[in-house]
């Protein structure tokens, strides 16, 4: 892997969708492909597609382009998803223990570890969920770096304080709310009401009978 | 509600914001909020919530400001959550299952009232997952307007083929992947793997020794 630049928001969005075509191709495919060739598939731009694959990888050879085992590893470290990360979850309602039942996270690295909530049960994935009280000792112990927050929004400021109190540094918000952190804190949220908000709007727009 | 105008994406995303807080303040929290007090609660800018406001609801009062119920129902109704959308799922696997199980999503507007998968199965939350030859006809007669795709990014762009076929008007794409659609058909992406890959990248950051 080349030696890491400083990466664009809007890079790091088109990361994935190289990986996902790249590992979906199929085995008898040709092991080499070119920029050129990933941009046609993905109807991107020749250009854009060839400065995104220098970023992450030093393996392209002109008129040959790269090895694909070896450019999806390389996209693949680069985004971190060979460093397993473990992370806990805070907010073991229907969503949360969604989260926590899902396997596919291991595929992007990421490895749930506990979940916590006010009131501690079993979840039905088999896995147990801990009472808040145990929160701390248990991150600290385990040297969580990343939580997962899926209370409702009245209470997600609250359990965010008390994540960061815990010394994780960044945290995957899903609850509808702007939430306030200290600067080397990464607060990324996962706008799931946004998103509906705007298909819904794209929805009434379209139903609506048109005005002259 | 006031007529609807054009409004920005950057408008929708705060929306659901104001919401989120408006909704979980006390029960015996004063009848009135001013946007001037939404501003200073949420950490925003007092003019660009003012004006947010008065994109969805025309009744702020000088001095007073806005019932919060009104408020509230004046926001629901501009995010068309209370016009109930009915929506299918294709692809069961584990995300699949999850938001099917995911009763969170009737407080956004958003019922699925089916889900599609070539193995049809019972799901663990009691729904039907009907074999895929059966989501033309059910499209159809229910008049579906909404799909959401939980499928493998291989064959993500062949399912949103079928759902347009179907007469599905948004998508809620979950595959980590583009898809091609015309343009009056919205879809919309829900990166998790762009998320992970950014909280990611942070905490590898965070953890990198620092060079001179």
């Amino acid at each position: 892997m080349v030696e890491r630049k400083e990466i664009s928001r809007s890079v790091l969005k088109r990361l994935p969708g190289y990986l996902a075509y790249l590992k979906n191709l199929p085995e008898d495919a040709p092991a080499h492909i070119s920029a050129t060739a990933l941009a046609t598939a993905l109807g991107m731009g020749e250009v854009q597609v060839r400065k995104d694959l220098a970023l992450v990888s030093d393996g392209g050879r002109p008129k040959i382009g790269y090895l694909r085992t070896a450019l999806v590893e390389d996209i693949e470290q680069f985004l971190g998803y060979d460093n397993t990360t473990d992370a806990i979850i805070v907010g073991a309602g229907k969503l949360g223990c969604a989260l926590l039942g899902y396997e596919g996270f291991a595929e992007y690295g990421l490895n749930i570890v506990a979940a916590f909530d006010r009131t501690p049960h079993e979840d039905p994935s088999g896995k147990q969920v801990y009472p808040m009280e145990k929160m701390q000792s248990f991150c600290k112990r385990n040297k969580i770096l990343m939580g997962i927050i899926t209370v409702p929004a009245s209470v997600a400021q609250n359990v965010a304080d008390m994540m960061i109190e815990c010394g994780i540094k960044a945290i995957w918000n899903f609850a509808p709310v702007h939430l306030d952190a200290p600067d080397n804190i990464l607060i990324q949220n996962q706008n799931m009401a946004t998103n509906l908000a705007v298909l819904s709007m794209h929805l009434q727009a379209q139903m609506k009978p048109k005005k002259d």
